[in-house]
C-alpha cells in the first residue's frame, strides 16, 4: 500500500493507494472514535461495493446508517443533500458522527459536502470507487452541489480525515470511465511533469487494462502532484492563483459539459476535449509549439478520449457558458495557459482569440 | 468609536462598535474591492435603514443588489438561503463579490451562510441592527440555517471581514428586543467575568434606556470577552470544550424555544429562563451558592426578562427537546455550571438531577 500525504496548514490527511487499502477501515482512529457512521452512496455502487464495506466496518461496532442517493451529476442537488441531512437527523447523528462518501465524484462532492454542513463540520471519510475521483476529487477538498443555475454553485472547502483509492474497485469501471479517469492523470502531466506525462505516454496500454502496479503509480504520482499544489493554496486565496493552474481545461470543459447538458459527455471527456483546446489556444496565443499540441492530442487519443468538436455545439454558447461559470471574474474568462509540457500559467483571454482557435477546432 | 479584534488563527477581523461605526463602510478594503455588493435584509430593516446603508456605500461605486427576506426566524430556512443564491447567480455575481448582512442575528446567520456557501465562499460583512446581535452572532463565525428537524442543523464555522456594531440603529428596538440583548450580556458576566456582572448590576438602569456610553461600554467588553474565548477554539474542537462554556443557559433555553414554539420567546428570553434554570442547576449539583443564584435571577428580572417556568411546558417534552440538540453526544446531556459568578465548566448530567431541578422551578 502506498501513502500520498496531504499537507494542508489546517488539516493534513493521508490517501491510501493500493489493492489493499480497505484494509484500513478497520484501524483509522476517526472511525473508532465516531459516535455513528454514515455510509453515502449511490443504487450502481451500492450493489457492488456496500455489502463489503459494511463487512469491514462492522468490526468496529459503531451503529450506522446507509443513505442511497440515485445515480447521476444531476442528483448532486439541494434536494438530495436535504435527503441526507434528514436521514442523520432522524438517526440522532450527532457532531461525533463520521461520513464515509463511497462512490465517484458525485457523491465524494455531495457526501463531503453534506459532512461540511452538518451541525456546522463533521468528519468524513473518503473512499473513491472511479479512477476520476480517486485522482481528482480525493484531494484538495473541493466539496459541492449544483444549483440548477450553474455547477457547482454551492459548496465549501472541507477536507476528509483521510481517503482509502482501492484499485480493486475499478475492475467494475466501463471502458469510458476509465478514459475519463486517465484524462484527468493526462492533465496532471499536461501541467506539472513533463516527465510523468512521457511517462504515461509509455503506459497508456497497461493504463487501460488496469495493470495492478502500473495505475497504482498513476493514482499516486497524480495525487502527489495535486497534494503539493493544493499545499500551496488551500482555498484559491494566493495572488498568483496557483491552484487554479489546475483547472487546465476546465473552462472549455465545463462550457461543454453545460451545453451537452450534463451526463451526455462524462466530466473526463469533457475536460479531455477541453485540453484539446487549451492546448491550441496556448499554441495560438504564441507558448505551446505545435508538436506538444499533437503529442497531447495523440495522447487523449490513444487514452479513447474525444478530440474533436462535438456535433451540435455551438461557439456562442459555449462562449455564454463560460461566462456564467465561477472562474470568470466580472465576465472576464481566464485559461490556464501552457507554457509547454509540464508548465503553465493563468491569463485573461479574449472572446476574439476564442473564437480563431473555435474555427480551428472546428474545420 | 471603539474597535474589537477579533484574533483567529485563519482569520483576523474587527469589530467596530459606537454610534459613528456606519462611517466605515466608505473605507472598508474588502468593499472597496469588490466586484458586487449583495446587502441582505429584511422587510422590517428595509423599512428602517436600507436607504441609510445604500446612500454610505453608494459612493463605493459597486454595482450591488439588495435581498430582501420575510422577517422572522421560521425563514432561516433553506428555501432562503436559496433564494439568495439564485438571485446572486442571476446577477452574475462572481466570488469576488460581498455579500452585507444589515439586520439581526437570523439575518447575520443566513446571510452568514450563503457567504460560507456561495461559489464554496465569498467575503461578508455583519451589520448587525440588533444588540442581541451586536454582542452575541458578530463574534465567533457561526452561520447556519433551521432544518425542520432542529435548530441551526446546517451550516459553517465562517468569519465575516468585519463588523460594524453601530449604536444608534438600537434605538428603534422595541423594549423586549433590547432586553433579549441585555440576557446575552449578563451571560458574559455570569460565565467569564464577575466585575463585569457587578458593573452590569450597577449600570441595569442606563442599559435599559440605551444610555450612550453605557450601551456602547456593554457591548466592547460582551465581545471582548467572546473574542477571547472563541479565539482558543475556534471550531469548537478542543478537548476541554472552551467554547462551550458560551453556551451557558443555552441547552435549556433552546429547549424551551423548541418546546414554546420558535418566535413565542426570543432567543435572549428563552436564554435568560435557561440562565435560571442552569444557575438552579448548578446549586443542585453543590457549585454555586444559593445567594449567586438569586443575584443571577434579579439582575434577569431587572432587566425585565422572563424568571418563571412558561405555562404550558411538560418536563419531558424539555428533556426530549434537549437531546436533539447538536450540544448533546450520544444522548448524554452536557451543562454549563457554574462554580460562582464569573467562572463556569461543562459537566454531563443526569436526568434524574434535571427532574429535580425542574420540579423546583416549577413550584
Amino acid at each position: 500500500m502506498k501513502i500520498v500525504k496531504v499537507s494542508l496548514l489546517a488539516r493534513t490527511y493521508p490517501i491510501y493507494i493500493g489493492d489493499d487499502a480497505f484494509n484500513c477501515f478497520s484501524h483509522l482512529e476517526v472511525l473508532k472514535k465516531a459516535s455513528n457512521l454514515v455510509i453515502i452512496t449511490n443504487h450502481t455502487v451500492q450493489d457492488l461495493y456496500l455489502e463489503r464495506v459494511v463487512q469491514l466496518v462492522q468490526p468496529l461496532s459503531r451503529p450506522f446508517i446507509v443513505v442511497v442517493l440515485p445515480d447521476g451529476e444531476v442528483y448532486k442537488n439541494a434536494e438530495q443533500l436535504d435527503t441526507i441531512h434528514t436521514s442523520m437527523l432522524q438517526a440522532h447523528c450527532d457532531r461525533k458522527a463520521v461520513i464515509i462518501a463511497l462512490g465517484g465524484g458525485v457523491i465524494g462532492d455531495i457526501a463531503g459536502y453534506a459532512a461540511a454542513s452538518y451541525m456546522r463540520g463533521i468528519a468524513f471519510i473518503q473512499v473513491p470507487t472511479t479512477l476520476l475521483a480517486q485522482v481528482d476529487s480525493s484531494v484538495g477538498g473541493k466539496t459541492a452541489i449544483n444549483h440548477p443555475l450553474g455547477k457547482n454553485m454551492i459548496g465549501a472547502f472541507y477536507q476528509p480525515q483521510a481517503v482509502l483509492a482501492d484499485s480493486s474497485v475499478l475492475s467494475t469501471l466501463p471502458p469510458r470511465e476509465i478514459s475519463a479517469g486517465l484524462a484527468e492523470i493526462i492533465k496532471y502531466g499536461c501541467m506539472a511533469d513533463v516527465a510523468f506525462f512521457d511517462w504515461l505516454a509509455d503506459n497508456i496500454s497497461g493504463l487501460k487494462i488496469l495493470d495492478a502496479e502500473t495505475i497504482a503509480y498513476a493514482v499516486q504520482r497524480s495525487c502527489e502532484l495535486k497534494a503539493s499544489i493544493v499545499a500551496k493554496d488551500e482555498i484559491e486565496s494566493s495572488n498568483i492563483n496557483i491552484r487554479a493552474l489546475l483547472n487546465f481545461g476546465h473552462t472549455f470543459g465545463h462550457a461543454f459539459e453545460a451545453v451537452l447538458g450534463y451526463g451526455v459527455w462524462l466530466h473526463g471527456e469533457a475536460v479531455a476535449y477541453g485540453m484539446v483546446c487549451a492546448a491550441m489556444l496556448s499554441y495560438e496565443l504564441g507558448f505551446l509549439c505545435l508538436s506538444d499540441v499533437n503529442r497531447i492530442v495523440n495522447l487523449l487519443a490513444a487514452a479513447n478520449l474525444p478530440v474533436n468538436w462535438p456535433n451540435g455545439v455551438s461557439q456562442n454558447a459555449v462562449i455564454a457558458a463560460m461566462k456564467i461559470d465561477k472562474k470568470a471574474e466580472q465576465g472576464v474568462l481566464k485559461f490556464i495557459i501552457l507554457d509547454c509540457i509540464g508548465q503553465a500559467h493563468i491569463r485573461d483571454v479574449d472572446e476574439t482569440v476564442l473564437f480563431i482557435v473555435m474555427n480551428k477546432l472546428q474545420t
